[in-house]
């Protein structure tokens, strides 16, 4: 239907006859002469419909509006000039020569369209309802295009590493760790269901035991969550598993994996190796065990100078064995009334009472703004100003209390500071990181339980695998102190503040993998009814093994870079888990749900109930 | 935690320190020597204790039992010559040394295995229930590396096309078209549900429609059948679909990929086109829409011969309208009377009333075997002789009556010929093929209406576009002469008698898709909240376009020369729709329905009611 594309042609195609097929991007009248700018997938050619090349066509031509899907024949020509005007136009790739069209072929007719191309529009809900409309625009096909190059190259590299792409159900089985599972009914089984997948994880460490040794998989899964902030119910993941592997090997798989995705896909060299960093140093530096290291403000420990300030809030927080830390946002004195509540609120959401600050104007300690600077001695003042290197124009920013709350409480200030003084303008510095020596178990005070931070497949570091075994048998008055300070052989890999992924070195042996389920509360019960299949792989020669998991959505939308994961998505659901395109999900014949022996206890409005 | 994988090291490492890891495939004990095959993904080495080595390690090695995991490090040595014999073993890559082992680490016993693994296990159920180790058999890993390598070459070939790959939603929307839909209940919704789908129909031409152009996705499908002979409730395939194509460019882009996928995985080399043949003309003469021409048995025509046969099964079909059929089982007039049996089963269960044949013993027609010769006239035999080629031996097949019921009915027993004689033993042809306007509508005469024989948006060959609103006008006595005759624009690729994949050009306009819709029987209110999304996308300029299925499962069985698909999944479920291993589908806790807002129909025999 087409010689060409329409970002093809160039000056040397001049003089060769040529068709083209795609849509009126524009169509401009100039003295009964149409220029019609048809644009396909690759780019737009001007298309000249001229009288006296055929008046019919050219007639025709007249009546085409936007979005028509045409047909064009003609003549490759230079551009002309136009009072001795050239009329090439540089910023166009076919800029220099126009289609002198003989023949007008209109493929299907398009109505008034419900939005501009050409415009951005902040109606999302629009957006999706027209979404084959939406993905017209050079944006979104650049987005979807880039989107294919990372899985592309991500495939290229594994496979050139030995790795075997191996598809793993959907139809799988609930398991009550982790999120809310999405279930499928069974009609064969009545009563009961299938679940879709949160993540591959047993069928990939059961390729391990069946000795495929290197897996991975771009992997859709599913996590029936209510829809905060940025996600979506189905997502995608680079799924990798390794037998054999440490975490130093994982981490140069990725390194050289998104080495390559960055280089293939806006030819962008990352460092050959990322730095890394424990969670403990992470949450103790910059208050987040992701941290975006593109900025300073990192925290720095003041309880040994402040233990006994006058300032009660910090001498008080440090007798009950807390801690008082502190965080210099340089230039940032003077912060407005609105963006210290800003702050201040931002606080007191992530756990604080409050937020103590001190907004440094001069040299000297008199002129500073805060409430408690004047109950401070000297020598503490000095502390303050050597270990946060302390200028004239400063903001200081503290916390005080139990540690891991205050380095939260502090990492969401310095984001939050960061954010209100754009310090992230312009900046296109990539920053990776790995995160590692996460704690393996956190205590949930409500239920009075462990959970696992990352898994509960995950292995301890090697010298707490023997702790994890005592602290299961130890005595102790207070249970949130069993498995406190046991460290997780897992590891995150971060991008500019954003977790890009997470991994670990799994357990392989039935006997810890067990004890490991004791300590998150699983019953023998339990372990067998939903656990068993794993538990019994582990005792026929279990390969040592760990891996990791990128997240596709999130990687693309950082290359692509945009700020939401649905711009690189092509038909995203809305944060009510909706496909307002089709309006999906949506009522289903009673028959289809008497087949599948279920019933809704959702009781329908009927008139007479009204 | 190895230097070298199991399948790597030669000669040339002679004298080498080195590390491996892996399974113990077997031990064999030689006057206090052991002689370990230690095996990884990759291939074998043989390890040797010997206690002047390391006494510990020679004596802890005895212990050990298959599929035990360890880690051997030694030095690369020459295999000696035993009595002056040598030991190289020409069979193994790795067999002309061994690893004199100096230190072995035993990482993870194994019990006793359930089977073994050296053994073909004819118990399937045993097989799923411990996947795990069944997939370390060497076909196994196979099969998978081998899927990998079509599924990477697939992606590599049409990613160099320009094809980009698009990931579409599984949380999808049900549509009484086709099969029986997976639905997934929403939480977010009560009393709505998502659908799996069947396939990225809508989806594919949406993207259509938002100007991708060239898309492709290695889709997983889902279909809720009862789950006959070799189908899977989910199954991938190669889904494709472009804009400004014709059915040549889709047969050429097909033909190309196939053409990568036998060279990147079993180095061979297949036509660079397919044959093609018309839908009628392959019911003609193979009896099949998916003809295996591997071997001839053709169907002939012999209406016009025995149209008065005093045989009144011939000369009354004719009469009827109908026509006489038969074809020549070259060599096979020595059937058995438990084969005759069988070949006339197939028949009735075809839909024949029996089975009409001729037993060729020798040149003179007296000596035939066959209830009805004996009422031919010489020159009906004569017609026979020419042109079904009858030679001593041969057995003739007849079927009389309907076309398509007859054509099918001769199909069906010539497959069933080939089988029992075994004529494809031992062949490693592969046959491709072309199947070509297919009809468009087929008519349901339970119901009373027309379904689509491939799916409503499937456009016509483009002269029966104009009959398609015609006919649904047009004035008639007898509803099931309605649309017959009218033609797809429809193919299908066939390798070897199997259905590789099938695709069309599709309908792009909203009133020929409209009107589709009609003669489906779909009112206009159904019109509107099934398939209102994609009628409106027409409207906008939608482009000409088209595209095809691969089913992958079945590509990949055929490439890994298996006979059933469940030889090439990871982990598939069984004929019942479950997987053993993991016990799936399951009940769940009641408290997942409780926020589904559903409840299961079942009744749950409790221990009183028992």
């Amino acid at each position: 239907m087409r010689t060409h594309h329409c970002n093809q042609l160039h000056h040397s195609n001049i003089g060769e006859t040529v068709t083209l097929i795609g849509w009126v991007n524009s169509n401009r009248d100039h003295g009964g002469v149409s220029f019609i700018d048809l644009r396909d997938r690759e780019g737009m050619t001007q298309c000249v419909f001229r009288p006296e090349e055929n008046s019919a066509a050219a007639e025709l031509a007249k009546s085409l509006r936007s979005e028509d899907m045409i047909q064009v024949t003609g003549k490759v020509e230079e551009r002309p000039e136009v009072d001795g005007v050239s009329t090439v136009n540089p910023d166009m790739a076919t800029g220099s020569i126009e289609v002198s069209a003989t023949e007008l072929n209109i493929i299907n007719k398009s109505e008034v369209l419900p939005f501009q191309l050409d415009k951005e529009l902040s109606n999302e809900d629009m957006r999706m309802k027209y979404r084959y409309l939406d993905l017209r625009r050079t944006r979104m096909t650049r987005n979807l295009r880039l989107r294919h190059r990372i899985t592309k190259s991500t495939r290229d590299f594994l496979d050139e590493d030995g790795f075997c792409e191996i598809e793993t159900p959907i139809l799988s089985k609930s398991t009550p760790e982790g999120a809310r599972d999405f279930l499928v009914p069974s009609r064969m089984h009545p009563g009961s269901f299938y679940a879709l997948p949160q993540a591959p994880q047993q069928y990939k460490q059961l390729l391990m035991c069946g000795g495929i040794e290197k897996y991975f998989q771009i992997a859709r899964c599913f996590r029936d969550e209510d829809l905060r902030a940025d996600r979506q119910p189905e997502f995608s993941q680079i799924d990798i598993e390794s037998s054999f592997v440490n975490p130093d090997d994982m981490h140069a798989l990725v390194e050289g994996l998104l080495g390559r995705v960055f280089k293939d896909t806006l030819d962008a060299e990352i460092p050959a190796s990322f730095d890394r960093m424990t969670w403990h140093d992470a949450m103790n530096t910059y208050g987040s065990d992701k941290p975006d290291r593109r900025f300073g403000y990192e925290l720095k420990d003041l309880t040994e100078e402040l233990k006994e300030c006058e300032f009660r809030v910090f001498s008080g927080a440090v007798a009950n064995g807390g801690v008082v830390k502190a965080f210099n946002a340089k230039g940032f004195a003077g912060a407005t009334q609105g963006q210290i509540e800003k702050l201040t609120q931002t606080a007191i959401e992530a756990g604080s009472k409050g937020l103590a600050y001190i907004q440094v104007r001069d040299e000297d300690r008199s002129t500073w703004r805060s409430p408690f600077v004047k109950r401070m001695t000297d020598a503490e003042v000095e502390a303050l100003r050597e270990k946060l290197d302390i200028e004239p124009g400063d903001l200081i920013l503290f916390g005080a209390g139990e540690w891991e709350t205050v380095c939260e409480v502090l990492g969401r200030i310095r984001l939050c500071c960061a954010d209100l003084q754009e310090v992230l303008k312009d900046n296109d510095e990539l920053n990776f990181l790995w995160v590692t020596e996460f704690p393996l178990l956190g205590y949930d005070e409500e239920e009075d339980k462990w959970n696992a931070v990352h898994h509960p497949f995950t292995r301890p570091i090697p010298e707490d695998v023997p702790k994890l075994i005592e602290a299961s048998k130890a005595d102790l008055e207070d249970e949130s102190q069993r498995y406190a300070g046991l460290r997780a052989q897992a590891y995150d890999v971060v991008l500019n503040g954003y977790e890009l992924g997470g991994g670990s070195i799994r357990i392989h042996e039935a006997e810890l993998q067990s004890a490991m389920f004791t300590a998150l509360g699983v019953t023998e019960e339990e372990k067998e009814s939903m656990f068993g299949h794993i538990l019994e792989a582990f005792k026929y020669g279990a390969p040592p093994h760990g891996g990791i998991a990128l997240g596709l959505d999130r990687l693309a939308m950082l290359v692509c870079g945009e700020s939401s994961i649905r711009e690189v998505i092509a038909f995203p659901k809305n944060n009510k888990g909706m496909d307002i395109m089709s309006a999906s999900p949506a009522k289903v014949d009673p028959l289809q749900l008497r087949d599948l022996r279920i019933q809704s206890t959702v009781k329908e409005k009927t008139p007479e109930s009204v």
